[in-house]
């Protein structure tokens, strides 16, 4: 274990794993090394170039409170999240495509009866969104808990606005026990991902944008249905092919109707995929 | 890019590199990008498992300050940190080999005269250490300046003590003209890297160990050759073949000499390396 050259290495760090009782600890790490150090080999990674990453994940880090994330704007930016998301959720057709969780979503957004205005003070252009939660065979699946988050019209979430100390356009309903959802927000926007940061420093020295076409989070469970996690987008959005963070399904894009008030409608139904080992008691 | 899959989703993301004006920069982020796709798919990584690495470098980030860097530890004991100076500096044979930097180096250590105690109070056995500073062809090196570091007997850097507000057992000295050093410090001990942390729980997860064998750090510079970073390790450790980070080399192991009156000797000579491109007015 002495002497170890830059191709000796990756067997000698593998070598040290064969203690760890977890076989799946082993599988990750392996994996995780021989790619890790596949790359460093593969580019010629120079010590100032490590350097510079080290420096990176730092910022990274200590941007990263309790209301950003960098690590996952990170991972959502490099494609690394579309592909997990892709890869766990391959539903039977009919269901509803999962998409990314994005870094916004806030445990304990505030609860809200049907047909209440989220929007809670956040600007935009009133909107209703209403539709149902169904099961794959059409059944309506009643009270699901629906946990609904959107940026304003200025394209910022609740947590991005410093001063703010409450919650806006964001909040949690339950669907009724036909499976009906009706709540009332504001439109959605376009909006740039937090580029201030490191995450936004790699976009610009890759020569990416960092747009993300307007969208509307849901994270919707019930009793004996995988918890669906996704977005509904709007079509007339000018990002919908070149998405920052590669989550766009055509099946995820609805018409947010102008309505003759001003105001816009959104009509969206979502079919939730049984749980592979259904809940005790559920549905 | 809409729709895109696990598999589909790796061309996508390196389509948005295409506008990036530095083929350096393509280079890293093609082979980063699908070798972290690679990863991914290869250990079917769960939404639960993509959820604790964003938690783990997270963590990595907010133990990371002015005096504690995660990072580099995660990076050394992955192996990283060795296979970027292996392969970095390979050197003529006949040249001191170079190891891992280490998470300890501080800027901006004391000055100190040749012969002078840079322990300035760390406890440990008193330790004397010289030797010269020579180029590849035999010349002694004059005035090469040497940034010297190293733990004390507890196996703690200085900047581990909480309530330390100055610097131990760390220095700089400048050799004299023939190219000799000397000075005095404290005796190397065998230490755990710091394992209170994310990295500590990595590889306790592995059933890793966290020793270092024991040694002194040096970075020597001057003028014409290339910069040294390396360490002096004691003959007589028992972790010299299981170093957490893999640093040893057989030619960096030293005697560390006990003498007549407790205290002991450490004779180490360094050979530089001719810069590749050397400095005006280098020697």
């Amino acid at each position: 274990m002495r002497n170890l050259n830059h191709l000796t290495i990756t067997e000698a760090v593998l070598a040290r794993h064969a203690e760890t009782a977890d076989p799946r600890v082993i599988e990750i790490m392996t994996s995780l090394v021989r790619h890790l150090h596949d790359f460093a080999r593969e580019v010629r990674l120079t010590e100032a170039e490590w350097t510079k990453g080290i420096e990176f994940l730092t910022r990274c880090g200590h941007i990263t409170d309790d209301k950003r994330q960098e690590f996952i704007l990170l991972s959502d930016v490099l494609g690394l999240s579309m592909l997990t998301v892709a890869m766990n959720n391959d539903k039977p057709a009919g269901c509803t495509e999962a998409t990314v969780f994005g870094p916004f979503h806030v445990r304990g957004a505030p609860h809200y009866e049907l047909g209440a205005d989220i929007s809670n003070g956040a600007r935009g252009v009133p909107c209703l969104v209403r539709g149902t939660v169904r099961g794959i065979d059409g059944a309506p699946v009643p009270h699901a808990r629906m946990d609904v988050w959107q940026s304003d019209e200025d394209g910022l979430y609740d947590v991005q606005h410093a001063e703010l100390d409450h919650a806006q356009a964001r909040g949690i309903l339950h669907a009724d026990a036909q499976g009906r959802y009706e709540f009332r927000s504001i439109l959605a926007v376009p909006y740039a991902i937090p580029h201030d940061g490191p995450v936004g420093d790699l976009l610009k020295a890759t020569g990416r944008h960092p747009w993300r076409p307007a969208h509307l989070h849901f994270m919707i469970e019930a009793p004996g249905h995988e918890t669906l996690i996704t977005h509904v987008f709007r079509s007339d959005d000018a990002y919908l092919d070149s998405d920052a963070v590669f989550g766009v399904r055509q099946s995820l894009i609805a018409e947010w109707a102008e309505q003759p008030d001003g105001t816009c409608l959104v009509e969206y139904d979502f079919v939730l995929n049984p749980a592979s080992e259904p809940a005790r008691g559920g549905s």
